[in-house]
C-alpha cells in the first residue's frame, strides 16, 4: 500500500509520531521510547511499557488526548546541541542515550531534538532528526492503526518493545480513503482469495515459498502464458526449452556463484546419497549442480552452441523459465515473496544498428500487455550508471554510451514520461523498469528492461560481421509480466478475483433447474467443451438458489440455468457475474459470443 | 532395433555364433574364447586374441570360411557330462574353466557342450547351454557387422577381451531389409538429425543427460504440448502446476527416499553455501530438499489440501511435469536416456463405479494420440500381480481384483490383442504398458497406465461417500506421450525430420527471387505470422537454387518463391518438401490451405 510521498505527508506523520507519543506519555509517564520515524504511509513508535500493559482498547482515549495536543496548537521547535547537553537532556531514557553514543561514534557533533509547547518548559521533547510540521494543529486527520511487538533496534537479541502504528492525512476524505483502501485489500487479499478461488496452496511439508498451483490457478496461468506466448510468436521471438540445474562450474563461470550464492539452493553434491555416505564417497566435481537462479546462462549456452552471422539478427529467444532463490523464511509471504517462481523471460541479442527498433518494440509491447490488455497504469523508471564511478561497472564506455542514448531517444520519441536514476543502473547494463498502478492505486515493480555487457563478454558471445570480423553482439534481457506468481497475485487484486471472461479459470457454471434437465445441462456442457470454453456443471443435489450463491461465491463470469423450457427452445438463461437481472438467449447464440469476448 | 524373436532365430543366432567362433579359430588357432550369445539383432564372441591383432578388414575373409563351414553342413549335436570331464575337456581355455568353475559353485551337476562334425574328433567344440540348429547348414543369411572392446565378465577390473558382432537371418531378403534398416536408422538418428536441424544440444558445462531445446526443438516441443493440452480439456482434465524440487521428508513420506534414492539426484542441504561452509553450520532438516524424481506427491499434496465429496470425481489432474533422475553417466544417450525429463503426467481420482470408464478413457485417448495422430501402431502389455505371491505386493486383494477385471473387461471389450505379463505389476498396483512399432518397424516403451494402491494410502487420500463414510479414492497414474524428450526422439526418427505440417518447427521458408521482392516477402510474412503460421524469410544474399536446396535440407514443408509475377497478381509459388513440381496460388487460397492444413 505504498502512497506516493511527499514532503508534507513526511512531516505530517513524522509529527504524528511525536503526537501519539506525546499522548501515551499523558497516560503512562514512566514509559521509555525507542524509534519513532514515518513510514510510507503513515507512522510508529516503539514503547517499553515497563510493568504496565497497553491493548487497542485504549486507542480511542490515546486519538482523544492526541486529538487535544492538536487543538492546543502546541508550536514545534528544532534545537541543536553538542553530545555533553544531549546526554544531559535525555538521561531519564536509556535507549535514547544509547542512539547518542552511537551517533558520536559515527562522528556526529550536533544532536539535534524537537520541542512542542513552551520554549522553557515544553511540553514533550525528543530526540529527532526531523523533519516537523510548524505547531501540532497542522496534522489533520490521524488515526491509530495496530499494536504489534518489535524488537530494539530489529535485533532478535535484544528487548521486545511494543509499537503502536497510526497514519495521518491532510483531510478526512485522504484518510477515509485510505480506511476504504485498507479494509478493500483486505478482501482482496491474493492469500484469501487464493483459497477461496481454489486457486493454490502452500504446504510446509513441500517447502516453504513453493506454491502448488490448484486446478483453478493453474488454468489461470495456462491461459495467460499461452495468450502471451501467441503474442510473442507474432512480434517474432522464439522459444527455448532449458533445465531447472545446471553444473556448479557454469554458475562459476556466470559469476552467479561468486556474486549471487547467498540467494541461491545450496548446491547439489553427488557424494552424497545414502549409498555414497556410507561408502565415503567423495564430491566428483563434474557432478555438483546448482538450482538456476537465472536462465540467462543457458540461453547464452545456446546461442553459443552455432556460429551466428550478422545476418541472424535480431534473435529472440524466450522461455517461461522456473528459478529457484533462496529467499530467507521471514521474507517469504504468499505468491508475491516465494523461492520458486517462473519468469517470463527473454533474451534479444541483436546488431547496433537494431538497437532502437528492438528496445522500442519492447517498450510496445510492455504497453500493450499491461495497459492496454490489463489495464494498470504504467511509470517508466530508467536507471544509469554514475558516470563519476566509471570504475564500479563492467563493459566498454561507447556501449553504455550507446545504450543510454538508446533508452533515453526512444522514451522522449515515444513521448513517454519516465523518471531517471543515476547511479542506479545494474554494474553490467543501464535498465529500466516498469511499475504499475492497480485498480486500488497500489504501485507494483512488475517489467524489466536490462542492457547486458557483462554475460555476453564473459562468455565470450560472437558473430561475424558484414566484414567478416568477430563481433560481440548487443544483448537484452526482458521480463514483461516479471514473475508468474507475483503477477497472479496481483491479478488477483487488481481484479478482487472476479477475473475477465477470458482468463477465468471457469468461464461457464451450468445449473440444470432439477434432474430432468441434466442430460440437456449435459448437451449444453458438450457444446461449450468442444469449443474449449472452461464449465463446471453442477449436479442437482442443492437447491438452484444455493447453486446460484455458489456461483456467484466463486465469482464465474457465465451461470447459464436450464430447465424445461430452455430444453424445449434450445436456449439458456444467462446471468452475468455480479448482476441481477437475467437474459433469454439461443444456445448457437450464447455460444458465439462467448467465442467473440474470448480474444 | 529390437526384432521380436522366435525359437528358431535364437538357434540360428546362437550357432551363428559358434560358427564364427570356428571360422576365426581357422585363422588364429592360438586365441581363447569368453562368452558368445545370441542377441536381440544378431550375436556376438568375445575372444582374446593374445599378441595378435584382428581388424574389420578380416571380416571378408573369416565371412568366406563361415560360408565353408556352413556349406560343409556339419552336424551340431549337444552333449552333457560331469564336473570332471568338462574341466578336462576345456582345460586348454583358462575362461572356460573359470565358468565351470561358477557352474559348479552354482550347484550344477551336468554340464553341456556342442560339436560340429565327427563324433570322435569334432571339428568345433563349446561349453555352451544351447539351443543350436541341427547342422551348420541351415545358418541361412549371415553377416559380420562390427568389433568392439569388452571387459571380461562385463568388470572393468577384468581383461578386456575384443568383441566380435554378427546376425543372421532365414533369408537373403530378411537380412538385406535388416542392413537397410540399419542404414536407415543411421541417417534418421536424432543425434545427428538434432544438430542438423537446430532441434537441441548438450553441452557437458550445463551437465549432461540436460538437453538445452534449441528454437526449432522448442517450438515442435510447444506445439505438441498444446495439441495434447487442447485435448485433454476437451476429455476433461484439468491442470495443476507444481514445483521441481520437495522437502526430504516428504519423499521419505512418499516412499521414494526410501527405494528410489539410487535414481534420484543427492540432497539440496541447507548448511552449505559459502558462508554456511565457512561458518560450519549443520543443515536444517527443515530445510533440506530433493529434486522431484517423480510428480505424485504434488499432485497429492493438492488433492487433500482440500476436502472431496463422491460428487467430485472423476478429478483428472495433469501437469507438463519435468522430473529429474541420475542416471549413469554410462547409460546416457541423445534423447533417449537423460537426467531431466518432461512426462505428460495425470493423475485421476475416482470412484470404484467410475473405473470403467475412467481406465477405458485413457485407453480411446491412447490410441486416438499414437495411432491416429502420428500413425504408430501399439502393442499392449498388461502387467499383474502373481497370485501366489501376493505378500510382494501392497493393497487389498479387492482393490487387485477390481483393477485387474477392469483391465482384462475393458480391453477385451474393445477387442483389443493384450499380452499378459503375471508377476510383473508394480508392487502397488498392476498396469497396463503401451509399446508403439515406427515407420521402420521399431518397437519403442512408451505410454503407461497404472493403477496405485501405495500412495492415497501413504497420504491418506479420502473422500466421503453417498453414505457419509470416508473411502480412499482409486488412483489410476498415466503418462500416454511417456517423456517429451525421448517422444520427441521417437517422432524425429519415425519421421526422419521431414516433421508434418502441424507441428513442423518452421512451416514456411519465403524465398524472394531479387533483393526488389523483399518487401513482398515481408508482406507474405506478415500475413502469415498473424495466423501464428511459423516462417523463415531469406535474404537475397546467396543464390535462388541455394537457397531452394537450404530449404529442402532443413525439411520445411513449404517453399514459397516470391518474384515479379507473384508481386503483381498478389500469388506466391510453392512447392512441397521433397517434391520437384511448383504451383502457383493467390496468396489468400494459400492461406486457407495452410490454415485447415493445420488441425
Amino acid at each position: 500500500m505504498a502512497k506516493v510521498q511527499n514532503e508534507k505527508d513526511i512531516r505530517r506523520r513524522h509529527s504524528g509520531s511525536h503526537i501519539m507519543t506525546a499522548a501515551v506519555r499523558m497516560m503512562f509517564p514512566n514509559i521509555k521510547m525507542g524509534v519513532g520515524p514515518w513510514t510510507d504511509d503513515g507512522f510508529y513508535q516503539d514503547f517499553d511499557f515497563g510493568e504496565e500493559k497497553i491493548s487497542d482498547s485504549e486507542f480511542k482515549e490515546i486519538e482523544k488526548k492526541m486529538r487535544w495536543i492538536v487543538n492546543k496548537n502546541f508550536p514545534i521547535r528544532r534545537y541543536e546541541t553538542d553530545y555533553k547537553t544531549a546526554k544531559k537532556l535525555f538521561a531519564h531514557d536509556p535507549f535514547k542515550l544509547e542512539l547518542i553514543e552511537d551517533l558520536k561514534k559515527d562522528g556526529e557533533k550536533v544532536f539535534s531534538f524537537y520541542d512542542f509547547g513552551e520554549q522553557e518548559k515544553p511540553f514533550y521533547r525528543d530526540l529527532c532528526a526531523g523533519p516537523h510540521l510548524n505547531s501540532t494543529g497542522e496534522l489533520g486527520a490521524f488515526k491509530l492503526m495496530k499494536l504489534a511487538g518489535a524488537y530494539w533496534r530489529g535485533d532478535e537479541k535484544n528487548q521486545m518493545l511494543t509499537r503502536i502504528y497510526g497514519t495521518a492525512f491532510d483531510t478526512k476524505e485522504e484518510l477515509d480513503e485510505y480506511l476504504y483502501q485498507i479494509e478493500e485489500a483486505k478482501k482482496r487479499d491474493h492469500r484469501v482469495l487464493g483459497k477461496q478461488l481454489g486457486l493454490y496452496t502452500i504446504d510446509p511439508e513441500v517447502g516453504l515459498g513453493l506454491p502448488l498451483w490448484k486446478p483453478n490457478g493453474a488454468t489461470m496461468l495456462m491461459v495467460i502464458k499461452r495468450w502471451f506466448e501467441d503474442h510473442q510468436l507474432r512480434r517474432g521471438y522464439i522459444p527455448v526449452m532449458t533445465p531447472h540445474i545446471g553444473r556448479k562450474a557454469l554458475w562459476e563461470m556466470s559469476g552467479h556463484w561468486g556474486f549471487y550464492n547467498n540467494s541461491m539452493y545450496p548446491p547439489i553434491e553427488l557424494g552424497q546419497t545414502l549409498a555414497d555416505y556410507q561408502d565415503k564417497r567423495k564430491p566428483d566435481e563434474n557432478e555438483i549442480y546448482l538450482l538456476k537462479p537465472m536462465n540467462c546462462p543457458f540461453h547464452i549456452k545456446i546461442y553459443t552452441s552455432d556460429p551466428h552471422s550478422y545476418r541472424d539478427f535480431p534473435l529472440r529467444y524466450y522461455e517461461f523459465g522456473t528459478v529457484y532463490r533462496f529467499e530467507q523464511k521471514g521474507e517469504l509471504g504468499g505468491l508475491t515473496r516465494v523461492r520458486g517462481f517462473t519468469q517470463d523471460d527473454a533474451h534479444i541479442m541483436c546488431r547496433r544498428d537494431q538497437l532502437a527498433k528492438e528496445f522500442g518494440d519492447v517498450i510496445d509491447f510492455g504497453k500493450f500487455v499491461l495497459e492496454e490488455t490489463f489495464g494498470f497504469t504504467i511509470n517508466m523508471y530508467a536507471s544509469f550508471r554514475d558516470p563519476k564511478k566509471k570504475e564500479k561497472y563492467l563493459g566498454k564506455d561507447k556501449d553504455w554510451e550507446i545504450a543510454e542514448k538508446t533508452i533515453v531517444d526512444i522514451l522522449n520519441k515515444k513521448k513517454i514520461p519516465f523518471v531517471l536514476d543515476i547511479g542506479e543502473a545494474a554494474f553490467y547494463g543501464p535498465k529500466v523498469d516498469f511499475k504499475v498502478k492497480d485498480s486500488l492505486g497500489r504501485e507494483w515493480q512488475l517489467s524489466t528492461v536490462q542492457f547486458d555487457f557483462n554475460l555476453p563478454a564473459r562468455f565470450e558471445m560472437k558473430y561475424v560481421n558484414e566484414k567478416g570480423e568477430e563481433e560481440q553482439p548487443f544483448m537484452i534481457h526482458r521480463a514483461l509480466l516479471g514473475s508468474l506468481e507475483r503477477f497472479a497475485a496481483i491479478l488477483i487484486e487488481h481484479y478482487a478475483g472476479a477475473f475477465p471472461f477470458w482468463f477465468a479459470p471457469v468461464q461457464v457454471a451450468i445449473l440444470p433447474v432439477a434432474a430432468i434437465h441434466e442430460s440437456y445441462g449435459e448437451e449444453v456442457e458438450k457444446k461449450l467443451r468442444e469449443k474449449l470454453i472452461r464449465i463446471d456443471r453442477y449436479d442437482t443435489r442443492d437447491s438452484l438458489d444455493k447453486r446460484i450463491r455458489d456461483s456467484q461465491m466463486r465469482k464465474i463470469p457465465y451461470t447459464v440455468i436450464v430447465g424445461n423450457k430452455e430444453k424445449d427452445e434450445n436456449t439458456v438463461t444467462i446471468r452475468k457475474y455480479g448482476e441481477e437481472k437475467q437474459k433469454v438467449m439461443k444456445l448457437e447464440d450464447f455460444l458465439a459470443q462467448l467465442e467473440s469476448e474470448r480474444k
